[in-house]
């Protein structure tokens, strides 16, 4: 029996980059968090202490801010490219490189030509991962708060010894959605592709008769790769924020599904998967 | 020389209320978190242990969510004022209530007409203060994320033996407000006059040329000062996110205002007060 | 009518400053949270830009550090004087200083000499306000999570239409203690006076039978008076950290007293402030 | 091509158990975050909305209460384990099952019987993944704060065009780990073993002269290997939390390894696994 090193990965996490573009006077903003991690060859650094072979995280850092500028900042995905395929060309050590983004939105105020406000809706995320000549692009949004004041549905469920829960055919369902969609091949165009995204999960959402989150989920994620052939898989996860109807019984009030209490803890936790049946291998997209 | 009971008061905080308006097949909805706080003769309580004369802070609770049925919920000021005058008339021993309450905004998704997401960006507030027959209201906002690109400099500044800023004709200026305003009286409409504090705090704030953030904060509360004849006074508190320019020199490259990383801690925290000359007392109205 | 400046301050929040003590192989660790904040003539930076009268932010934390290396981290209460002095004495426009530390504790890896261990529990506060000749002091603890498994009641409580609570004679009693003491003077030994504040109040906390987690504040806060000469004032806040007993009824099981419920919101809000009949004025102590 | 559901699960997240032990005068106090998810047969409810054969999360959440009662609350893998094997055997549907749980320490106040302090350091994890007969036990702590004031280095690194740190011998090494192990089998005395490898980690942190962190990860992760014949896999997550020796030159002062300014983002973050050549295959116990 022998001791070993297994796998290993090593960056330099939450690279607060704020970008301005600011050719014309009416400036752009790219407000970003950018987390890289290396894996490869670093078994001497942590067996001997040998360094000869790392990258230093605050080299990483240096190079998503002088990335920024000298390649500009487009859309995540394409940063998360950029970064990967060059701490893999570039440092002879690096097998593979992931590239984890996240994007803040911002809105003008009014049409002012450089000042802005925080959009404060959910966070769009890119994770790259560059394998070699390889690159997986998985694209994201967190923290999507999103609820149904009707039209869900908890019943018919299974019964034992430790259920109390009475049936509904009325409650209010809210989430707040982690999405990831895993993309097939690296020709898209990134930008409107996570708006259509976006656009298709909501109204997903929104026009599901939903008998349990459960489904609510399916159909966002079959919605999406119904319309979007370059999308081959999406996952999503979802606490189920429960609204608990108050029972005003006791003050002589009824309650028609209108007064509700917001609860934090516990909360139901829902994950799925949807994907085609011909996906491509995931390799190493999600790890 | 004797110890004696100080200031004291008590309450529910942090109600997570949720009122759906489900009149027609077009549902509204409101999602408040409500803290109530009593003062007045509980003196036994402490000094004893004697309950008799406290009401039970699940009462409290019980009550904005029972009032959220038989009343409505309409602006938080309103919803306050209603709340605030329900503790001091039903309960002998309370002298005076402050109730605060946050509102998170909620969009429809779509024209949908029971289905919505979270706004997500600033967060409305209330105190409402009722003592007697007097009532003060403090209307607010907070966590409202802004940033100039460029427009501010910070210059011309005392210099110590300490100090090793230089000064700067152009820099990132960010902040998350937190604004406060206290109104003359209680005969406002709610809800048009946040509206229109929010615009003009974000107008000031766009169209300032920047000396400092303390600038900014003076006109962004005299401007609703200006505007409000009913508002009478405005306290700011803004951290200055600090947004620092990449030295990217080393790396060949040069940085005229594009490449900022942005800070965590520390941050300058900058306070002020704007007020009228002729501003009535403010009472109790900010304890 | 006219629009005028009122109160204002500003400063550096939150230098997070680890000062290690080398002098011998034994070393030592302080860990601060540094927060300064200036009080004077700063009208001119505010209404019409002009900067000529203010210590830069930076500056403040510039003298943070520089002041942890030529006059060492003692007692927090010590480093805030000796600051609050600096920027008063040392600034023409500045007539007040506030400086709020934050203390975290760290416990030595057994007996090893440079290796150390995050405390976890409460952290230390103090607040030091120095204004001309004048001082005051503030210490604290923050976040003291405490809790009694018996020995506490809820019972002969007011009742009103909206009471449906239960009166209790046993029940789980917990909270996060945030205290604040107040010094009459500064010729304190800090170390052994924040230690001995801290044993009290939590002597107190375990051996006073509760009738009200508000006779529990008083209690402690009288514990402190009766012990501590020097200090005035105690100011506590605690939140109920409501323990609710879950019905096991459906499932065929009593539970006295055994299986509990950690909610998290709403939660009850208690506020108190124990005091000498004789205590001199706070002056701008709490502010 | 189809649009098929893949991988899923769902459970109640975050169930907050205190369980007082009461039988004699002196109590004792568990105190666990409880996290159930449940695998199997559940595509029905995605695809068609039918939760015949879901077992709400309520009913989980409700069994994890009840056993807390009928069975007690040992060790968290012990309660895992009770909950887990329910699940599978108690429900048809159920394939498999995942509990995590979080333990959070308290301490007597004094020797008190019933009055207790929460500890505050690091939290005990549990991760139970019970498949048909087979049983997975990963057990843990995260958030463990931990500091080293010398005895670490970070030279002889790779140097690239984009790096500028300077090569150091002497710098504050600092870290809140996260440590998940796994055991071969589940014939384990849970407490004791804890308290070893908790033991086992801070010492080799603390006695290793560390050339980087990752040295540091895998001392510590080969020292429990080496001395826990039944742990064959140990994971470490480590962020680098960078403390900064500030630059005091230009206050005519040296800063010989003293003054240091803690950062908060980024972070370098270090990965590593180690483990044994002939560790089983881990299944599903760390999914």
């Amino acid at each position: 029996m022998g001791i070993v090193l297994g796998p290993t990965q090593y960056g330099k996490a939450e690279c607060r980059l704020v970008r301005i573009v600011r050719d014309t006077q009416r400036h752009e903003i790219r407000d970003l968090n950018v987390s890289t991690a290396l894996r490869g060859d670093f078994a001497a650094a942590h067996i001997s202490g040998d360094q000869s072979r790392v990258l230093p995280t605050d080299t990483q850092k240096n190079t998503v801010y002088a990335f920024a500028k000298s390649h500009g900042v487009g859309e995540p995905e394409e940063f998360g490219l950029l970064l990967g395929r060059h701490f893999v060309a570039g440092t002879e050590s690096v097998e593979s490189a992931r590239i984890a983004i996240e994007e803040f939105g911002w809105d003008r105020i009014g049409e002012h030509d450089h000042s802005f406000i925080r959009r404060g809706q959910e966070v769009r995320t890119a994770v790259v991962t560059v394998s070699g000549s390889d690159e997986w692009v998985v694209s994201g949004l967190a923290d999507l708060v999103v609820l149904k004041s009707t039209g869900s549905e908890f019943a018919g469920f299974l019964v034992d010894e430790y259920t109390t829960l009475p049936e509904t055919r009325d409650r209010v369902l809210a989430t707040a959605l982690t999405v990831q969609w895993r993309y097939a091949h690296i020709e898209v165009d990134w930008a409107p592709a996570y708006d259509d995204v976006r656009r298709l999960l909501l109204r997903a959402f929104a026009e599901t008769h939903s008998f349990a989150l459960q489904q609510s989920l399916y159909a966002m994620g079959s919605a999406v790769l119904e319309a979007r052939p370059e999308i081959v898989e999406v996952r999503l996860v979802a606490p189920n924020k429960h609204h608990f109807a108050v029972d005003l019984a006791p003050f002589g009030l009824d309650n028609p599904g209108e007064i509700f209490h917001a609860a934090d803890r516990p909360y139901g936790l829902i994950e799925a998967t949807v994907t085609r049946d011909d996906a491509p291998d995931p390799g190493p997209a999600w790890l």
